[in-house]
């Protein structure tokens, strides 16, 4: 056997997502890509702003010598500088650049904090329904996962967090915007969360990590006022990238943000660059780096995300679909008409449309819809949308 | 304590390196940084080819849509493809873009491949002295470094070689032009080298993988024609990114590439894919995978680099330096003077000259210049470098 035996195991495990992805690739092929309605994968459709494109085109023409070489682990203090100026006036802390680490996209900053967090054993609690991915990140290295449920609304359950909060817990990861259910966690219930975790802190005498993963955080409708995670708890990690507010996924740049309230700051931070480098990211790409820095308040227009949802919820919920309104991101998470959401998911295959089902996510008998494509796609999914479920009413 | 102990004591451990850092960085806040001569970090000072410019230039004032969103794990099949035609007629074998996969520069494209190899306590061997990151890059995936001592002119000891493949031995890695001494294994060696692998393959009824680290491949002199590895050994993958011959480190660009020899050709591509993606490396940068793709055969001036090596090669043995000439990379690995490479490596600093001791590559009593600098801060060095020499010469 060529493979390593865990990675072959995780394949084998994975192997229904492939079937979906295959099931897509056939329709495609059989119906035609205009045909089938994909809203499998959240890759954004919308275009960088105009401000980046133009600073890019700037660039090329006038490049600076020496600007594609090696920086620094940690990046360009320029854009390390713009960041913390950024948060500083956002979170009213003192951030300043060595408090950030620029990093490949928000997946590798979620690795590189995990690297320099986690001891074999250590546990990582994680809201659920919750991104895939996030397990993979934790046992590469060499922590566990630990789920807990949401309630109904799929808003944090204290209750559960703290049952769940034991003396290996390192760290708890929150999504907000989240992934897959699109809900943004209210300033109440972080409130609360801080509390729990400086009290269990305290109670098992280590200190518990926030880490925040905001990939989605420009991403928020109806006015929402994204809640700062740097001011419920002091030992908070931001975890972001600019693949969704400047809709750049496929260039790989975010960055990791320490707390200056967190202990042992400095040192938290040499093993993220520390990680950074031994991971074999070396350093956020550096074109992009350099195009991101005076970006910080620009994003992509989010209303057009926030028109697609209007409709698609709109319509879902008229055809009789149940779904916690999202607040943010770009997904819907509706419940599936029948318990088997792969079944149900195939269903919806029958009418050319690809979702995803809920057991991806941890949360079987549901389904998600990633609405980040062209709003025409949406509309002329609608009618399939629709057919099923009068076909499951009917039976009912 | 807020870090992983791991990382905490690795920090600690790889703590004499980051004095030598601060050494420098004291010398250049003292003596001014055009008053230090720094040879300790390879960081390419050629900038890239016009054709690279060029290519960036147009892309930026003629943006494709959707440029920088995701594409599949591996990359583009445009890129892809590009590559293998380049890879096939090198290596006459049937390589196709599904060979290949796009990765965040050479080491992220290690990381990916012994994560994609590597089951708790497998083995890989690395002849020494060696770039010491790979320790790290075989030990986050579980596996195991095993050292072994090339010959005094650093050419491959197949003997050793041959007493230090076990059981658990599952791949060496091989980097040639090596950092930090230079030197580009023969094709005689590597003929053995293969033989070898086969023959153990079978007696340990385990296939033995030749990974090789290519990141200088196309820096080489003397019209030295560097052996393809695809030719010596079935399973051999190889590893390299666009840092050094299109001088684009910073943008962490580069690609694994899988024999089509290989067993389970098909199976491994899976899993590099699956741990470029677990990884959070997702992706290697969009816009840097289209400007490669053209430019495979393309390269920076290596015969600046040339022209460096036999200033700084000639100048330090007519001094009385003892040096393996090397045939490729930037780097000269010299014995030095004394035994202790450390003590040696503070003396230069006396002289306000930085360079890295052996140890830091396994090999105490030799120390590394990287001469990827212009040609004036070399020629500015010498006086430095012969004074040290006659130090040590005159005491003897």
């Amino acid at each position: 056997m060529a493979i390593s035996r865990r990675v072959k195991n995780t394949l084998k495990g994975a192997s229904w997502v492939r079937r979906m992805f295959e099931v897509g690739d056939e329709l495609k092929q059989v119906y035609g890509e205009e045909n089938v309605y994909d809203f499998s994968i959240g890759n954004p459709d919308l275009e960088p702003p105009a401000s980046l494109k133009k600073a890019l085109r700037e660039l090329a023409e006038n490049p600076i010598a020496g600007m594609h070489r090696y920086m620094p682990n940690n990046g360009y203090s320029e854009t390390r500088r713009a960041i913390a100026e950024y948060i500083k006036e956002e979170s009213g802390l003192p951030f300043t650049e060595n408090h950030l680490v620029m990093t490949v996209g928000a997946a590798g900053g979620l690795n590189v904090v995990f690297k320099a967090l986690l001891d074999e054993g250590d546990e990582v609690i994680v809201p659920s329904p919750y991104f895939m991915e996030f397990k993979f990140y934790i046992d590469n290295n060499g922590g566990e996962i630990r789920l807990v449920e949401t309630n109904d609304d799929f808003s944090l359950n204290l209750a559960e967090i703290e049952k769940a909060i034991g003396a290996k817990t390192k760290a708890i990861l929150i999504n907000s915007p989240n992934n897959p259910t699109g809900v943004v966690y209210s300033h109440d219930s972080l409130e609360k969360l801080g509390a729990l975790l400086e009290r269990k802190s305290r109670e098992f005498g280590r200190t518990i990590y926030l880490v925040s993963d905001e990939a989605y955080r420009r991403i928020v409708y109806d006015r929402v006022k994204l809640p700062i995670f740097f001011q419920y708890h002091p030992h908070t990690i931001r975890v972001t990238s600019h693949s969704k507010d400047l809709s750049l996924p496929g260039e790989r740049i975010g960055y990791v943000a320490v707390s200056p309230l967190c202990e042992d700051a400095d040192e938290l931070v040499s093993a993220l660059v520390f990680a950074n480098r031994i991971l074999g990211f070396v350093n956020a790409p550096a074109l992009m780096q350099r195009l991101v820095a005076p970006l910080q308040r620009n994003s992509v227009h989010v209303q057009e995300y926030e028109e697609k949802r209007d409709l698609f919820y709109n319509a879902l919920v008229s055809f009789g679909y149940h779904i916690v309104k999202p607040q943010g991101a770009f997904y819907l998470f509706p419940k599936a008409l029948i318990d088997d959401d792969l079944a149900f998911v195939q269903e919806l295959q029958s009418k050319r449309i690809l979702t995803v089902p809920g057991r991806g996510f941890g949360k079987p008998g549901y389904f998600r819809i990633a609405y980040a494509v062209e709003r025409k796609k949406i509309e002329a999914a609608l009618p399939g949308f629709k057919e099923i479920a009068d076909k499951y009413r009917s039976q009912r």
